[in-house]
């Protein structure tokens, strides 16, 4: 399997090293063959390249069987131009490859659970799957920039209904495959969009009459994520409402840096990152979570794969390592051992080997 | 002083009630006389007069010193056309007063720190006020709506830069008035007008050097609000940014009942009303929380008529009904007296007079 690693700017590098030397020994233990090509996004990309986005980068991607990104970003090129900024790599990415269903699972892993800043009987069990929308939306809307005197600015929130219906299945089919509940969340008491948003979903729900539906507006889930989490299986919403409730969400599980997701379309390559940022403020120092970024490595075994078993073998390693204790600095967990990067990224090793 | 007060919807009715009560008292107390004219809005609205928003109504609250809202909206109106929505009563009459800046105030409430789903040393002493732009944004952004076919739909984000400066100038006033930090939440690394909201920040900052001024992208702050609450002073941010963080800032005072906000603009009339919504479900049960109501009510008192003292009494008030131990169902507080909403009125009543 051909894979292509972006790690990107900021603590890409060291959490795409857990990555890799996590596949290697997937690769041993299991007997499969994966090759790896690294390649340039996002400020990496700028400063060596020019643009956020080569088109060799595109061009390996596309060819490859899946993708693994770091993060991208950081104040270095805050005062770049539009198009010369380290995120349209990413935006651009996800556009090019087609990516327009990006899935961010939010679970309590064992002792975390006492990490986390809400109540601990609120989080304990909880197991959330978000569905963002991830090519369209306010992301990708023309026009987008300000008048020529310079005293307006607009951005368009724009969808077609196709890419509205594609999304919407993906959460219907998520939470056929889960516990059959799946809440949509909008802003359809003030938005247009949200409102073809909301009638999509009513149109698909009957063709998925084991589902249970229910409409949540993005304020109000805003809130209910925190007072009752367990309420929610699947979450299917656009691509700014997405980015948002799943930050959020990351206070279930103790630290945004436990979080992976994948980024899918139909068929063909998916791309895997962290749910985190580039972390310009702890880079190169050795101490990032890279846990999120290897979580995301067992959801490509298992989306881009098929490779169930080895997806949870990493699984269970992660869930051992933190069971004996081990974190980074990121959680606050009480009685437990704080290692770096490289000490967590060993102690998943141990467990998978 | 004259004050327009507008039920609306839902629970509107019950909550108008107690802040009613709550004015009578304070005047008599204090020898003001309030003189209240009820008008039609919402639902309410078009039931009776077949618009959200009927002229009269907005005429009663141009005369008015300020103007009291229950709520709007209800799943009775959710199949109207888009111009015959409850909603578009409240955001009518936000925009026909000009009212661009609203103020909502979030801080823990004595007992109700442990009514939080947050661990309590998180949430006690947390002291936050959100500054929303209210009459902007892709609330109000032409175009808003369908292409002929029905196949694509667009909302529109839009701001001019005096609309930023002002609000902006808004949050820094309130930061200067309180500990000196101000928190901006933009999503710049994505979004134009965000890269706009940025720049004016950085602008005004040169006149208010006696704030701190710091930016964080939207999903990062919908997370920290609730890893670290007490980090934030004075929040400025766009109008759907602060709608969403507003309604999940209220998990840390345990209940959204509980919130008041203002709406004002630069001089003139400001109206009042609850975070919450019509709460629909509970509606014409007599349990509906009426505090946020009230508190709206004290913060009409301050900025409207400049009645500091009594707005103070009014928080106090309230205040002293939590400590007795009294609240509504919606506050799940250890050892706490259950009461309904006239129950709950009749303790604030007895702590004013
Ligand atoms: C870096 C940024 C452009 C990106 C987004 O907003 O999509 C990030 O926040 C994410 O959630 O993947
Ligand atoms: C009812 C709705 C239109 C309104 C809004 O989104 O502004 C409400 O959520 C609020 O926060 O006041």
């Amino acid at each position: 399997k051909e894979v292509v690693l972006l790690p990107g700017d900021g603590v890409g590098q060291e959490i795409m090293k857990g990555a890799r030397t996590v596949l290697e020994t997937v690769a041993s233990e299991y007997d499969h063959e994966f090759v790896f090509h690294e390649h340039a996004i996002g400020g990496d990309a700028i400063d060596r390249y020019g643009v956020p986005l080569p088109d060799d980068t595109v061009k390996a991607c596309e060819a490859a069987d899946a993708v693994l990104l770091g993060a991208v970003g950081g104040p270095k090129w805050d005062d770049m131009p539009a198009d010369k900024r380290p995120e349209k790599g990413l935006l651009g990415i996800r556009k090019r490859l087609g990516l327009f269903a990006n899935l961010r699972p939010v679970q309590g892993f064992g002792p975390l659970v006492h990490a986390s800043p809400l109540k601990t009987e609120l989080v304990d069990g909880c197991d959330i799957l978000i569905v963002r929308e991830l090519t369209g939306g306010l992301y990708f809307g023309e026009p987008s920039g300000r008048s020529e005197d310079g005293q307006s600015v607009v951005d368009t929130l724009s969808y077609t209904r196709e890419e509205i219906e594609r999304i919407v299945e993906k959460g219907f089919e998520a939470a056929q495959m889960r516990s059959g509940h799946l809440t949509s969340v909008d802003k359809a008491n003030v938005l247009e969009s949200s409102r073809m948003w909301r009638e999509v979903v009513n149109e698909k729900a009957a063709d998925y009459p084991d589902v249970t539906v229910e409409h949540q507006l993005v304020d109000s889930a805003a809130m209910k994520l925190i007072t009752n989490p367990k309420h929610f299986d699947v979450i299917v919403t656009e691509n700014l409402f997405g980015d948002i409730l799943s930050d959020e969400a990351s206070v279930l599980t103790g630290s945004l840096g436990m979080l992976p997701s994948a980024s899918v379309r139909t068929d063909g390559v998916g791309l895997y990152e962290p749910v985190h940022g580039s972390a310009p403020d702890i880079a190169g120092q050795g101490i990032v979570n890279p846990l999120g970024m290897i979580l995301s490595t067992a959801m490509m075994l298992k989306y881009s794969f098929g490779m169930e078993k080895e997806a949870e073998e990493i699984e269970r390693a992660v869930s051992q390592t933190l069971a004996d204790g081990y974190h980074t600095r990121d959680l606050d967990v009480e009685g437990g051992k704080v290692v770096d990067t490289e000490g967590i990224i060993g102690k998943v090793i141990d467990h998978l080997s």
